[in-house]
C-alpha cells in the first residue's frame, strides 16, 4: 500500500459518513472490508466521535484490535466511551501490557480497576508491574514480555527459549543476558544466535550493553534507544536487575509524542490530543486561551513601563515609531538563544553545570548580533531621520540584542534547574521580560542622547 | 552502561584534553581503552576538532568504526578532514551503503569520486544505486542490503537465505516477499518464519505490506515506518519493484534530525550541525543573523505604518502605551494558529484541500479568543483609563485576534502549496504582517472612536 491508497481511503470519509447517517450497516461493511488496517485507521481518525464507534463495531475482530492499537491514546479513549463494557474488556485484554498502560493513563481512574479485574491473572500481574512506575517514566512504557538468557547458557538453549516464547514476547530479536540474580550482564542479538553453533556459550558472543533505569524519563530512554539504533533497550531497576525492555517502535512513538508536545508548547498552545480536524473548535480555543492570557498579562508590564516614559513620548513622538522594531528584535534574539539552548539541553549536549559556558557564549553571540544590527540600523536611521535618532537606535539594538541573547540562553538552564519544561517556561518569560526591559533601555538611551 | 557512566566519560574531557596537549599518547590510550563505544562517542563529541582526530586515531579499529557511525554527519566530516586519505578510505569502505551516502552528502563533491573509487565493485555499485535518488528522498536513506524471499518459496528456503546473508544484510528480521519480476507482494517476519514448519509456503504466512516509493521524502517514510512500528519499511520504485528497505533505526535517526531542524527554524535559527558546546561562536552568530535581519527588515514595515499615524500619536500619546500589547497579542495568536496547523500538515491530519475547513475553524477560534480577551481588556482599561480607551482596546483585540488566527492558520497551507517548509515560512511572515496590519487596525479604530 502506498500513500495514494491511504489518501483514497481518506476520501471515503464522506461516503462512510452518509452510510452511517443512513444506518446502512451492510453498506459500511462492504466499504470497509476491502481496506487494510492502515487505511481503516486513517479513515476512522477523520470520522466524528460517535460515527467512529459505530464503524469500529463493524470491523472484523482481528482487524479491529490492530486498528485500535494504531490510534492515539486520546482517540482510544473517545472510542472506548462509545463502546459497551464487554467490548471494552475484550479490546483491553488483547492489548500488550505497555499499551494497556498508555490507555489506562487516558481513562478515568474509576474505570482502571474494573478493566484490570477483567484480565487473566498473568496479564493483570504484568500490567500492574508496569503501572507501578511513576507517570512519564520509561518503566511505564517498557514491555515486561521479553525473552532473556543467562551467561552460563549455550546458543542452543537460548534459541530454545526464543522458540518457546515466539507467540508471547513483544520482542525476540534482542535477548538480555542475565546472571544468576537477574543482573543485566549484556545482550545478544537473535542474528548472532543464528550465526553461531548451538554449543557455543552465550558469554562468548554476548555484547556489552547499554541500559537505563525504569525511573528515568521515557523521553530520555526513547532518545537513547533511537540514537543507539537498538531494536530494544534493556530497562533495569536501581539494583541493575532487568525489569523490562523498551522496544524501538515504542521509542519512536514516544519521540513523536514528545515532538508534537514541544512543537506545540513552543508555539504557545497546549498540544492537541486528537487530529486537528477531529478537534472541536471549543477545545482549540481552550488549548490557546490560557497561554494567550498569560502572555497578555505579562505584556501589560510594557504598558506600565511606557506610562513611566509618557512625558518623553509626548516630547519626542518619533520614538514611538521604533518601539515595535526594538522590542521585536529583542524578542527574536531571545527566542533564538532559548531555542538553541533548550535543544542542546534536550540532547544532553549541554548540562546544568555548563551554565557559565553558555552565559559567556550567548553574551558573545548577543554582542556580535547587536553590533551588526546596531550598525546597520544606526546608519539607516541617521540617513532617513537624523544622527541623534540613529545613535539611539544603534545603541538600543546593541544593548537589547546582548541582553536578550544572554537571558534567552540562561532561561532554559534556570527552567531545567527548577524542573520546569524549558520549552514551555522560556518563551513567555523571555517575550515578557525582554519587551519590558528593552523599552526601558530604549527610553533611557533616548533620554541620555537627547539630554531630556 | 547507565547515564551516570556516560557523564563520567564526559567528565574525562578535560583530562584527555590535557593529555593531548602534553602529547602523552600512551596516556590517552590508557584513558580511552576501558571506555565503551558509547562513552568514547560522548567524550569525542566534546573535544575540539583537531584533538578529536588525534584521539580517534588512537582507538582500536573495530571500536573506531562503531564510534564513527554514531557521529552526526557534520562531525564525521570534521573528523575526516583531520585524517589521512588512507584512513578515510578504510572508514568509508567499512560503512553501510546508506551510511556512506549520509557522509557523501556532507563531504566536498570533489572527494566523493575518489572515495567511491576506493570501494570494492559490489560496494561501489550498491552505494551508487542509493546515490542515484534525489537528495532528501528516502531512496537515499534506504539500505539496498536486505534479505528477500519469493511467494513460491517455502519457510525452509527463506530461512536458508537468511542464514546465508546473516553477515551482510543490514536487516534480517523483516523479509520482503517478491514475485517473479521483483514486485513487492507482502512481508514476512523472521519471527513468523521461526514459528512455522519449514515446508509451509511463504504465501500462507505472508502479511499484507505497506511500502513507499524511493522518491517520496525521507521524513514521510520515516514517520510512516515509526507510526506503523515496522522494523523495516520496504521501498519500491515507480513500478512497485522492491529497491531497498528503510530500517527503523535509520527512520528514528531521520525523525530526530528533522525534529532538531524544525525546532530550530521555528525559533528562527538555522539548525546547528554540531553539539552546542562544539559549535564556534562565529557559527552561532551566522546561524541567527540572517533570520534576525529578515525579521528586522520585515519589522520596518511597522515603522512606516506608524509614521502614517504620527499625527494621531501626537494628539493621543496614550495610544502608544498599548502598542506593544496589541501587536504582541496579535503575534501570539497568529503563531498559535500557525504552530497547530503546521503540525497537522506534518502529521497528515490536514491536507491542502482542507484549506476552507481550516479557514473557517481558525476564524471561529480567533473570534472566540478575541471576544474573550477584548471583553477582559476593554473592561480593565475602561476602569483604569476611560471608556473610549476601553472601547478602542476591546475592539482592537477582537479584530486583531480574529485576523491573526485566520492568517496564522492559512499561512502554513500556502507555504505547503508553494513547496516551502511551513515551519520556516510562516512565523516571520506572520509576525511581520500581523504587527503591521494590527497597528493599522488599532489606529483606524482609535480614529473612529475618538472622531479624529
Amino acid at each position: 500500500m502506498n500513500t495514494q491508497q491511504i489518501i483514497d481511503a481518506i476520501d471515503l470519509t464522506d461516503t462512510v459518513e452518509e452510510l452511517v447517517e443512513a444506518k446502512n450497516f451492510t453498506g459500511i461493511v462492504e466499504a470497509v472490508t476491502p481496506l487494510s488496517t492502515e487505511q481503516v485507521t486513517a479513515l476512522l481518525e477523520r470520522l466524528p466521535i460517535e460515527q467512529r464507534a459505530i464503524v469500529y463495531r463493524l470491523l472484523p475482530k482481528d482487524n479491529a484490535i490492530e486498528v485500535f492499537e494504531r490510534f492515539s491514546p486520546a482517540l482510544q479513549r473517545d472510542l472506548i466511551q462509545g463502546l459497551r463494557d464487554g467490548e471494552v474488556a475484550t479490546i483491553f485484554s488483547d492489548l500488550d501490557p505497555d499499551d494497556r498502560v498508555w490507555l489506562l493513563d487516558e481513562l478515568p481512574a474509576a474505570l482502571a480497576p474494573r478493566l484490570l479485574h477483567g484480565l487473566s491473572t498473568k496479564d493483570r500481574q504484568l500490567t500492574s508491574e508496569v503501572l507501578g512506575y511513576p507517570k512519564g517514566s520509561v518503566g511505564r512504557r517498557m514491555t515486561p514480555e521479553y525473552v532473556s538468557t543467562r551467561t552460563d547458557a549455550t546458543v542452543g538453549e537460548a534459541l530454545q527459549r526464543v522458540h518457546a516464547q515466539l507467540d508471547d514476547a513483544e520482542t525476540v530479536y534482542t535477548l538480555p543476558v542475565l546472571d544468576g540474580s537477574r543482573h543485566l550482564i549484556g545482550v545478544v542479538s537473535l542474528r548472532d544466535l543464528l550465526r553461531s553453533a548451538s554449543e557455543v556459550g552465550i558469554s562468548e558472543i554476548m555484547q556489552d550493553v547499554s541500559a537505563m533505569t525504569a525511573y528515568e524519563t521515557a523521553e530520555a530512554a526513547a532518545r537513547r534507544c533511537a540514537e543507539l539504533g537498538f531494536l530494544a533497550l534493556p530497562i533495569v531497576d536501581r539494583e541493575d536487575r532487568l525489569v523490562g525492555m523498551l522496544t524501538i517502535d515504542d521509542a519512536a512513538r514516544i519521540l513523536e509524542h514528545e515532538e508534537t508536545e514541544d512543537a506545540a508548547r513552543q508555539g504557545g498552545v497546549e498540544p492537541l490530543r486528537r487530529p486537528y480536524l477531529a478537534t472541536p473548535v471549543r477545545s482549540l480555543v481552550s488549548s490557546r486561551i490560557v497561554w494567550l492570557l498569560v502572555l497578555a498579562i505579562g505584556a501589560t508590564l510594557t504598558v506600565q513601563v511606557l506610562s513611566v516614559f509618557e512625558a518623553t513620548l509626548e516630547q519626542v513622538t518619533v520614538l514611538a515609531l521604533f518601539m515595535p522594531l526594538m522590542i521585536g528584535t529583542g524578542g527574536n534574539t531571545g527566542n533564538q538563544a532559548a531555542t538553541t539552548v533548550t535543544r542542546a539541553l534536550a540532547l544532553g549536549d549541554v548540562r546544568p553545570k555548563d551554565v557559565w559556558k553558555v552565559l559567556l557564549r550567548e553574551l558573545g553571540v548577543g554582542m556580535s548580533l547587536g553590533a551588526l544590527l546596531g550598525l546597520l540600523g544606526g546608519v539607516v536611521t541617521t540617513v532617513i531621520y537624523d544622527p541623534s535618532v540613529g545613535l539611539i537606535i544603534g545603541l538600543t539594538l546593541l544593548a537589547v540584542c546582548t541582553m536578550a541573547a544572554t537571558i534567552g540562553g540562561i532561561m532554559p538552564m534556570i527552567a531545567r534547574a527548577l524542573r520546569a519544561d524549558p520549552a514551555v517556561f522560556s518563551n513567555p518569560f523571555i517575550s515578557t521580560f525582554v519587551d519590558a526591559a528593552g523599552l526601558i533601555v530604549y527610553f533611557m538611551i533616548a533620554q541620555a542622547v537627547l539630554h531630556l
